[in-house]
């Protein structure tokens, strides 16, 4: 079988991720591959760190992004961190809490879980309870923005809670990196992994992590060896470390961290804050028109992330057909639920470059016209006034 | 600090990887980004996997790019093959034997090293006579291409002496995947991991694996899950499978996928017997010119890999010296040593891209002046002249 040039669509990404890349983006993605030992190289990875560092607003010597997606982030932060035996409490209210129960048992570690509701942050008092319950606990884990269902938990409260029962913290920031407040020193994080793909803005395939002085005290003094040789800090910030001369440790995987590079740039120039609250108006606009439209949200508002929008499906309607019919007729994703909120609801990005004015219109549009023609019961025609006027 | 766009510059990459990359390549990986769940990018993967056997010879199912560079690649056959506890045997004559080593330590086995020198191939004799001296060994591993080294070992022979004595074999074949033969089914490889940056020419990042229906029987019946989530081909073949419901495990590398599939139609067009032979045909050339000049091999011929040659440095010569000011005039990138080779040989790649005639003519050219101007013994005015003879 003879196969071709592969020359994809050109959509409008409004999914959970990934969001739209901007054509600096890619085009720098494009350029000529070097070597990943090059000087030249070598300084771009320094700009790389010295970005991510501000992204995450930390002096955190130790970060850099991870070779691999964002589910190797967690596994870096959780394989560095734990050893055989060690007791891990982790906060589960999606689908990304119980991954980390994955990751806990697997680096042969006890979970002790405290659960939420799906689309409910997380608990404070649950977390409270839980390390007076387990003064041996070790390390506290939780999901700073659940892309599963568009809550936002209080991170800073969290990591707090975390630090006065003397456990390390773990915190994913996959969904909120680049999207919403977060500080990571402020904040006392002491380990931290996001995506390139969501709010960032970047091609799919990196995993921004960083780790505080007191998880690499941690590290430092492990009795066993990281169970990675791949995900091993040790080892890979003998490549990505401050010393001009870099040990081999892997292929860096060149022109994607190009591609992070840029997007890294355009962050800078747009300044954090600004992005932040770009972010939070243009929610603001699509929850007019959602809301015009007869539509809701199951995030309750002060939880609600504005960059992940998880919508009630109107009764009756084929949702899945909904979502195909966007994307053959208008090039348009948007996301289905996942795990316990499958075919439940509809997840509508508004990430990075995807949080756009004329994104919006069109996701509003879109739906409008789609669930009208299938008969839903929706206030049709009001949507893109509404919401238009809330655009900045 | 602020930082603008990095523009790279241009090199000839003829070093142990990446090679040189065709624009064809990076511009396939700048196409718009689309969802990792979109049905054209399904069916995108199905014709990466159908490459990919090719490419691997293999009808496995199980035959994917892994998220991640050859080296997760290589942690990903470890830990789905071995459970703790189990007794591997693996072939070191070379850097990344030893990387297998701390592998399979990792994950609770016991390595049993069969060692050879460096430069060496493995020997096949040494190997049976570890397999009699330990009955209980489940799995075999070793390097096809040492990428350290420049030495080719006969995998046909090492995997059948595995099957004699009923174990699994894993082979690196990350060097060689696309430059010399490689049939994993014909030789009855049970698991198998690659490289994207090598012979493929293709940006580094990706690991194409496969394993062999033994292999897949062995991980069916694990008793312990593996060790790692993001690893675990249970997992991921939910989303690589071959049905058309596809799970989300973790969000593909879209754009690197893009690249690589765009890699492996310029293999199929150009076919796998020519790219070997081209391989091959273009190491003789270089070889006549590095003779000429008085510089010799430290690989035996008949396991001299044609892609990956290690050079000796001529005596007084300040190597690192040499390497930098090829990359600051001429902007070519050759190898240093790895190992205990550090310091005592080059590596010239003739990978993939960079196996080309005027790659040999520039690199040749480039050593000749380079060496002639820091007062080097060698025979110089010769090479170029030796080597074209060659050319085809």
């Amino acid at each position: 079988m003879r196969f071709t040039s592969f020359n994809p669509p050109v959509r409008t990404l409004m999914g959970p991720g990934p969001s739209d890349v901007h054509p600096r983006v890619t085009s720098a993605m494009a350029r000529p591959t070097i070597g990943h030992l090059d000087p030249a190289f070598v300084s771009m990875m320094d700009e790389v760190k010295a970005m991510l560092q501000y992204a995450f607003q930390t002096k955190n010597e130790l970060t850099i992004p991870v070779s691999a997606p964002g589910s190797a982030g967690m596994e870096t932060c959780f394989v560095n961190l734990i050893e055989a035996g060690d007791k891990v409490i982790v906060c589960q209210n999606g689908v990304f809490g119980g991954r980390m129960k994955e990751n806990v048992e697997r680096a042969g570690a006890i979970a002790v879980m405290v659960e939420d509701d799906w689309g409910k942050p997380v608990d404070p008092d649950k977390l409270e309870d839980a390390l007076k319950a387990n003064p041996d606990a070790k390390i506290v884990a939780f999901v700073h923005a659940e892309t599963s269902t568009g809550a936002q938990s209080d991170a800073k409260t969290l990591c707090a809670l975390a630090r006065k029962y003397d456990c390390l913290s773990i915190v994913d920031a996959v969904t909120s990196l680049g999207g919403t407040e977060l500080r990571v020193d402020d904040w006392g994080i002491d380990a931290i992994y996001s995506g390139t793909q969501k709010c960032l803005s970047c091609t799919p395939g990196l995993s921004p992590v960083s780790f505080s002085e007191r998880a690499l005290e941690a590290i430092k003094n492990r009795k066993q060896k990281v169970q990675s040789w791949f995900l091993d800090t040790n080892l890979v910030m003998g490549y990505w470390g401050g010393s001009s001369k870099r040990a081999y440790h892997h292929t860096a995987p060149v022109n994607s961290l190009y591609a992070l590079h840029e997007s890294l740039v355009m962050l800078q120039n747009e300044g954090l804050e600004n992005a932040w609250q770009r972010h939070a108006d243009n929610h603001l606009a699509l929850r007019a028109g959602i809301e015009a439209m007869g539509l809701s949200f199951i995030v309750d508002e002060p939880y609600r992330l504005p960059q992940l929008n998880s919508v009630t499906i109107p009764e009756g309607v084929d949702e899945a057909a909904v979502r195909s019919t966007l994307l053959n007729r208008f090039n348009l994703e948007i996301g289905a639920g996942l795990g316990s909120l499958a075919g439940k609801v509809w997840r509508i990005g508004l990430m990075g470059q995807s949080s756009r004015a004329e994104n919006i219109l069109l996701c509003l549009g879109a739906l409008d016209v789609v669930l009208s023609d299938m008969g839903a019961d929706i206030n049709s025609g009001v949507a893109l006034q509404t919401a238009q006027k809330l655009m900045k």
